[in-house]
């Protein structure tokens, strides 16, 4: 989900490099990637020329540790090597392929494995939200294929991810019972729709260099649910309705092992999914492409619960997910996916996971007079929200869509352009105090000539006049000088005048 | 609807064209005007020199044809002479051009004459909502005059169309019944607002350069029925509830007649109309204008009946044309109106009537439980979303707002924009390969000279020098040629290598 | 509220000019202050230099009046030279400065004063509503510290107006009855929310250039309330349900003496409050610091009266002020304060006060379906539209944000800039006229010059040739004038043919 439409060109660039150290081998290449690129190329190289009398090379602890990494980059992150490995492959083949990454998207995760881990999680939730899934997902791909959307962003899955929660939901939602298969038929069309909502959304936030999130999802999934509703004979949905009486609480009555459960059944809730295993799977599937964003899921649903708590929700909802699986995808948007990752910025997740949960309530109860879901809007309004936040402080850095990666590879990013920055700060404050000091010398030099040039003249006057004429002489100096000086007052004052009509 | 403020002065030049052709009577060019622009003015003087002994000129058909295509010139597409004549009018002349053309342009068709077959189908529907009509057009008009709104814009009915319908809608949803004389006062109140709301929109349009549609309509009508609302002293509205059971659909009971009869109702209902004569006039009002939009409104208002019978609506509201309307006008708009007309986008065009659809069902429940109807909120959307597609293909291609007059002008404007960029093209093309050619030529000739050059100085070297020399020169060119060899090399790598990043 | 981020510097300019006149204790200056600045500095300057003989100076009244203008410049307006004194006082001083503006800006004033009797009238009405006015207004501006936004706008009190709105209408509308102090906990973390809210929808509304009015505010409360609903635990909210059946309303019944009052209680409304005292002490609040402001307020207030009774609505609502508020703020937004005031745009005002009132019922019918009430949303969706409106008049002038500060002051920056304007334009047509006269001068030399020399040359000609050969050259020269002539339309042809193509 995170990446642009120009992703892909970046994704190769890195790509290349990394290529290149494997065919060398090399265990310091590799560990560049997971590390901050502290290490320009060169710098590398010129370690290399100065310590070839080590005989030994990396220890045994190090080369392990090098290799571990290096077969952990096959499969972590964005699997850009499979990516690159895909690309010359059959076409159903690459299909797959974004299908997967599709699937993972939904959770801002760019990597096959994760998707198919995540598909495992849908099946042992139930076949048939599974199939639906994969078919919105698949038709989704195509559709983008056939509107000749950016080749890059499809292979991202950035057009599968609606394509699968549409397709999920929908099943969810229906009335009809599970393998009702006419549901294909709104499912095929509504997934197939949502390259052109997602091009449309995209057209109006790219003025703010923003992303779509799953709005086309949340209007189409909406959509289908209001058109048809739950008085339908050909796609009845299930009854929503909204509160009208005080929920019954009684605090002393709280399932602690339950509420626990809730953090993982919260993140299993992003695809709709309330067994606590697809959760932990799901869990997995984070943990593989990216820590930071497995962290903050957890923390994301954890926020969720306790702002149920807070908000006297019925236990039921609590326990169900519901107030989880949108701070979930906040807490994860903003804690170092969109933003790079500082403690500010990681303070800011959890505001707005709060904010989410918050909204979360008031949307739920809103879309419930209309026999509604909440969807993801919580989710998507308030993290553009918190994205279109400005702010005088540098720690929270927005990164430009363009950029956009995942956290670990966002935060390499930001250090490695920080670091840029303030080397040209650094020189150009070297090369300014180098400027200054040349100034110094030069006017030193300069007032040295004109005290000779003036000794000299004063020297060839003296032969000529008498002491009289030498008298008169300074006074006229003296003279000219205070002319000066006053004429520089005037033109100051003059520039004080100039600019009082521009500002008052 | 289409134009934009803009689109007056391109009127003016094309309409001084064809007055220079009508002053010579010249067939030809006045056949330009409906077929692609092919021809250039010059390519046309060539043919007249090369063809002056064709003693018969054109045959008797072509001159029937000719004289046929002239006719149909003067009253169909946007009447460009008649308004040209109408600018030197009495004002109050013109004003009622301009509400006639702002009757017509509800359905995208800037033409008093199809206006005056519109106001005939409304009177023919009723008295009251036809007077009603005319209040708000020409209140609408008479506001945008006052507040200075571009005055190609209200001469081309662009701030009527909204007025027509706040007229028409707030009489047919008025539960007071007809002639009850108060209603003229919101009436005139919310007319007059169409234009302020319709700069306002257009203000935020104009950052994507899209239209306004009947956005002000929308508002303005949902205002004035939702703050009166059914239990009203002074303004009630007809009552509208949400559906609370599941409708009687019994599929044997299908009535066809009435079903086929639902498309002309459809287009009908546009202005709020169930007759289906008056729908009948409606569709030769677009037909005398532009066939194309009379064949996409057709098109749409069956493809809302389809979907309404797929998505199991009641076929009470398939008869009343309640989905057909908004497919009618999304249809038009996608299909050659704001898109040059090709065979994707007229595939387009459907899709969007089909998303049109259910996109209505969806607004209509939404509405209801406001006591709302859904006005043309599905259209506005949809057509919206739609022209906000972006894609790689160049096959839909959407026109700059300042160049949208009627599809059949936008297509000659869209073949002769495309001839021009692929005459440019060759013409690159041609001035690269004659440079090539010029480059090489000049390449051998300097060769030629070069190889002159250096035999002259062998010569010369060779009437100076010995034969032992002679072979260490020849050496020593070897060694030059070499080192030279070497260096285009070295500097053939650089360029990789500076290329390289760029393009990995 | 009114102000951009840009303000402040422009304040520190004019305060920096104010400071100088006061030091110099010239009545003259002062008067400039609120008079239009017609004259400019040097003028000034001028008039001292040719007047020095008057020997008794300003009479007393103008001494008097000079006096006064100056006494009520220290308190009148956004009191710039307390502000400027405020700057160097301690921190806590300085955000007490900044709540109290924060107060006024609800009102679009930025004054602490105009707040201080603002929080005097909310203590009138209910202390603990106007405790947690206070607590919202500071725990914002401190947030926005925390957020580190613009000093300038946090100082004028632009971050704080959102804060007290959401204090005060959290508590009116909690249903858990006053000084239950869980309340502000809630409050507490909506106040924080503001700043970011007001950064986001800043950040969308600067394309436009338009202010963020009370949207936070709106977004905020609303959000609070629908979350947790009127059956909740923890924060019941009042029970707000839409109307089902007629209202009651006697035309006989009708008292008179209250339907006066509700003027001054529908400015009361705008800070939630009923008592007609405090509205009458937020009037003296709005008077001190901008007559204008003041008047408006007035005048939307009776619009909102007028249009209820117009629209039939419940007297109970029009008596408690709920037409008013709205209506009072918008007509304060257009009035002047975004607009430059001249007579055209007092009478937009007064229409988008129509406009908003005829809004605020629709807004308030559609709200109570989910239990809302219609917060200051009619106010902000109609200046909103108002605001986006474009015309050819330039009677009816948008102030750019950066400009505006209240509606005195930006007539006297209207009318400044309309004068640079035309002097500019004036000196550009007196620059225009000297060209053209000098070219006529030279061509007339020219003229002159060439005739002498043909004069010359014909004598010289004469002496040698005869007569016969004269009689030839002259036609020559005839000859070649023709040619001339014929060369120069064959190139205007060219011409023409050139730009048809473009045209076409």
């Amino acid at each position: 989900m995170p990446g642009s439409h120009c992703s892909k060109d970046i994704q190769k660039n890195i790509n290349c490099s990394t290529s290149t150290d494997l065919s060398t081998s090399s265990p310091v290449n590799s560990l560049t990637e997971l590390q901050p690129l502290m290490l320009q190329d060169n710098t590398q190289e010129d370690m290399k020329e100065k310590e070839p009398e080590q005989p030994g090379g990396p220890t045994g602890l190090q080369k392990a540790r090098a290799r571990f990494l290096k077969g952990v980059s096959y499969f972590a992150g964005d699997m850009e090597l499979f990516g690159k490995w895909m690309e010359k492959q059959f076409i159903l083949l690459q299909l797959l392929d974004w299908v997967l990454r599709g699937a993972a998207q939904v959770m801002f995760v760019n990597n096959p494995l994760s998707g198919l881990i995540i598909f495992a999680g849908l099946i042992l939730q139930n076949y048939w939200w599974a199939l639906n899934g994969f078919v919105g997902t698949l038709f989704a791909t195509i559709s983008a294929l056939i509107l000749k959307q950016n080749r890059g962003a499809i292979a991202s899955g950035l057009y599968g991810y609606n394509g699968i929660l549409v397709g999920l939901l929908m099943a969810v939602f229906s009335n009809a019972g599970d393998w009702y298969w006419w549901l294909l038929l709104p499912n095929i069309f509504m997934s197939m729709m949502c390259p052109i909502v997602s091009s449309a959304i995209a057209s109006i936030h790219s003025r703010w260099d923003l992303p779509v999130f799953t709005l086309p999802f949340n209007i189409l999934v909406c959509l289908h649910m209001v058109a048809t509703g739950h008085y339908n004979h050909h796609f009845p949905q299930v009854l929503i309705q909204p509160r009208s009486e005080l929920p019954n609480i009684t605090w002393s009555e709280i399932d602690l092992p339950k509420l626990f459960m809730s953090v993982p059944v919260g993140i299993g809730q992003v695809y709709g999914c309330d067994n606590p295993w697809t959760g932990g799977i799901f869990i997995i599937s984070l943990f593989i492409s990216s820590p930071i964003t497995c962290a903050h899921a957890i923390l994301g649903s954890a926020v969720g619960m306790v702002s149920g708590l807070a908000l006297s929700a019925p236990f039921g909802d609590i326990y169900f997910g519901l107030w989880g699986y949108n701070c979930v995808l906040a807490c994860i948007a903003i804690g170092g996916m969109f933003y790079a990752l500082t403690w500010q910025v990681h303070l800011l997740a959890i505001t707005c996971a709060f904010f989410c949960a918050y909204l979360g309530s008031a949307i739920a109860n809103i879309m419930s007079r209309f026999g509604l879901p909440a969807c993801t809007w919580p989710f998507c309004l308030s993290a553009l929200t918190f994205l279109h936040l400005t702010t005088g402080t540098s720690r929270i850095f927005k990164l430009p869509l363009a950029k956009v990666m995942y956290p670990e590879k966002n935060l390499v990013w930001f250090w490695k352009m920080k670091k840029e920055e303030k080397m040209k700060k650094a020189e150009a404050e070297r090369e300014e105090a180098e400027k200054q000091q040349k100034a110094i010398e030069e006017e030193l030099i300069l007032n040295e000539k004109e005290q000779l040039r003036l000794e000299l003249e004063r020297a060839e006057e003296g032969n000529v006049q008498n002491d009289a004429s030498e008298v008169k002489n300074e006074e006229t100096n003296v003279e000219e000088q205070r002319t000066q000086r006053d004429n520089e007052e005037v033109g100051h004052n003059d520039q004080i005048e100039i600019s009082l009509p521009d500002n008052v």
